[in-house]
């Protein structure tokens, strides 16, 4: 609660019951204090059928969730035979004696179901609570007390919660979703774009939301019912059909995962000449697994010394257009490829600020050169935004250069006989 | 709520008002959804003094926020003119005609103070709802609606925000807090080396918090009442005391920003040569404004090829002691302190994984190279986690290494006479 921490239990959980076709209503952070911890146990009883704690299940004195959960229920607690013997066992593994404190991690609400930590100490507890007197209809509930690190948090999740979930709170109905990751575009005009052509399916009950995230637009599609699956599918096509050319991915997939893919397919190389992005690319290149074997070589080429004697680029062209043109990321761009043997070869020339702009290019000017064999590209973008911001959505224009180079230099010729 | 993106705005706005002294007692994440958004915000009301919303202010379909909770409220919703002049000049800034279906970001509930916003289209809007029909006592409040971009809601926050709550909801206490940032150390040793020495000052009520972050743990200091910023000064300087040459910064300060703050002060340049960071440590130290005067150039060296032909490399040194070693990190760093004749060079090269290890060099091992014109050092460490933790940390280490050579560098001789 005071901003330390992400909240990444959040995203987790949330993907995983999406995926299983669960909704989630609500997520609540809160300190841990007693009162704050009982009511916001107490309102989710209200209103929802499923209830997930994380935390709070451990030995310290800050550790009191199962005990209030077990007080607001009117349940006893009782020590666990199987849980104790595990703890000993745990702590005979690493030749220790079990201490007295962590014995607290036995205890167990009448009624409750264990759920084996096999990453530590702390058991998690499942509770069916029907009838359920916090809910106006005592329409029944299930509250289920998971620990909080997430090396015990998620293999207890899969292993355990999910085929508890599938048992006792089956759905019932099909489910179906597809997150089509777009960029180029903005928020208001992907919309634009697809909502007639969508308009039917969602009478059919499909449900479209669109997501803004850095450098990009995620339009996630799904359906609930009998037809969910088609409805999905059916969505996806017409999506692809209108704006297929921005979409880079599907569901998780990162442009620069796409772009390392693409490269790798074509036994292809890559090098990187950077000035404003500062690395940025590169960064993101390297981060995916395998990048290594398209990666020939990035420069960082904050300087003009850095770009004439790293890329070749002319003195002339520095002098007569400036390092932020058109000509100097055209030459940044070629002897990237050239000093790197690489096939293709970005290069990134602009003013990222907050100081450096002018009249004639201001703040946020970016031109971006990319060449292979066949030619060499250069378009200018603006980014009038702060410097990370900008650093982030110029790497995204300019891999997604890439990407759709890529893409039509490994698309099959248009005329086989030709 | 789908999980597909991290809640970052709780952490970030978490820490935002708990360094002004402002307690968070609940955060709640709900979908797009009218009642659900109608619920938490009633139920908000109906125990906070602040609440603030994030996103759903936008121009899309799903945007319903401030229609929502004008209607809760019971007020109209009315054109707001200064907005809509801004929304003009945006587009034309752009270029471009103001669409028709923005403009609905004008709307603004009757009596909101509307916070411009300098970064996007969507403002925010400030309600005081006092008397506050939601709450048993009426006790007003002030209903806060934000944008969702964090590139708009963090300077709007900052800038507008803030201000509004020194005003409208003074705490009437005092309250200081100081961040000390660390890296080196790990959480419970940090812990050990401050717990016995901050004791006093804890029984005068100085609070400590341990906070583990990428690459280092971070000392939070806080203390209310009316002696708090003299408690918290003196914890500063007896935390100092202790553990003061692992302390880089203090509150948000990033270690990139105190190694290019010091590279400027001594006017000295810096190259860099990466290997398995990929260019994490040029973007990192690009993000600091007035990165261009002290960064000349950086090396992505993924190949041994690039390692040779950019940055010098020996056939022998690759050959016999193969990239990553001790001997190709220092033949890196003062290759790239010589092709580019900065007077300060870094070199990085280890495996990143998942594949590349083996049993004398597993998955992890780094060696990180320093060279200067005074001399070349060269460190090994073992980062066993994943890729871009392993990225993170090892740029931590490397970019530490250098921040403490540059500190000695500077530090005044020891005997003046001398």
């Amino acid at each position: 609660m005071l901003g330390f921490r992400l909240n990444t239990h959040q995203q987790w959980l949330g993907r995983r019951l999406s995926d299983h076709g669960y909704r989630v209503s609500r997520q609540t952070a809160i300190p841990d204090n007693g009162p704050e911890i009982e009511s916001a146990v107490q309102e989710s009883l209200a209103r929802a059928d499923l209830i997930i704690t994380t935390g709070g299940l451990g030995p310290t004195s800050d550790d009191i969730t199962r005990d209030l959960i077990a007080n607001l229920l009117n349940r006893k607690l009782r020590d666990d035979a199987g849980t104790l013997r595990r703890l000993d066992e745990f702590f005979a593994a690493r030749q220790r004696e079990t201490p007295e404190r962590v014995k607290v991690q036995a205890q167990t609400p009448e009624g409750a179901i264990v759920l084996q930590n096999n990453h530590g100490t702390a058991p998690g507890l499942a509770i069916e609570v029907a009838p359920n007197p916090f809910r106006e209809d005592n329409r029944p509930a299930w509250l289920i007390m998971l620990p909080g690190p997430p090396r015990e948090l998620y293999p207890m999740f899969d292993e355990l919660v999910i085929p508890l979930l599938k048992r006792e709170l089956p759905l019932g109905r099909d489910y179906a979703c597809r997150n089509l990751r777009t960029t180029g575009l903005g928020e208001s005009l992907v919309e634009e774009s697809l909502a007639s052509a969508l308009a039917d399916l969602v009478q059919d009950g499909l449900e479209i939301h669109y997501c803004l995230c850095p450098g990009g637009v995620d339009v996630r599609l799904a359906c609930d019912g009998p037809r969910a699956g088609e409805t999905v599918q059916a969505a996806e096509q017409i999506a692809r059909a209108e704006i297929g050319k921005i979409i880079f991915g599907a569901d998780d997939e990162l442009l620069e995962e796409g772009v390392v893919t693409l490269l790798a397919k074509a036994g292809a190389t890559l090098a990187l000449a950077e000035s404003c992005t500062g690395g940025l690319i590169a960064h993101r290149v390297t981060n995916i697994p395998g990048a290594s074997h398209v990666l020939l070589a990035g420069f960082v080429t904050y300087s003009n010394e850095a770009k004439q004697k790293s890329l070749g680029v002319r003195d002339e062209t520095l002098a007569e257009h400036g390092a932020v043109s058109e000509p100097t990321a055209r030459e940044m761009a070629e002897g990237a490829r050239r000093e790197s043997g690489a096939d293709y070869a970005i290069a990134v020339t602009g003013i990222a600020g907050p100081s450096g702009g002018s009249p004639e290019k201001p703040v946020g000017t970016v031109f971006v050169g990319l060449a292979s064999q066949r030619k060499t590209v250069v378009m200018k973008f603006f980014n009038p935004y702060d410097r990370e911001t900008f650093k982030q959505i110029t790497s995204q224009q300019a891999l997604e250069m890439l990407r759709r180079r890529l893409r039509k230099d490994q698309a099959p010729p248009k005329n086989p006989s030709a």
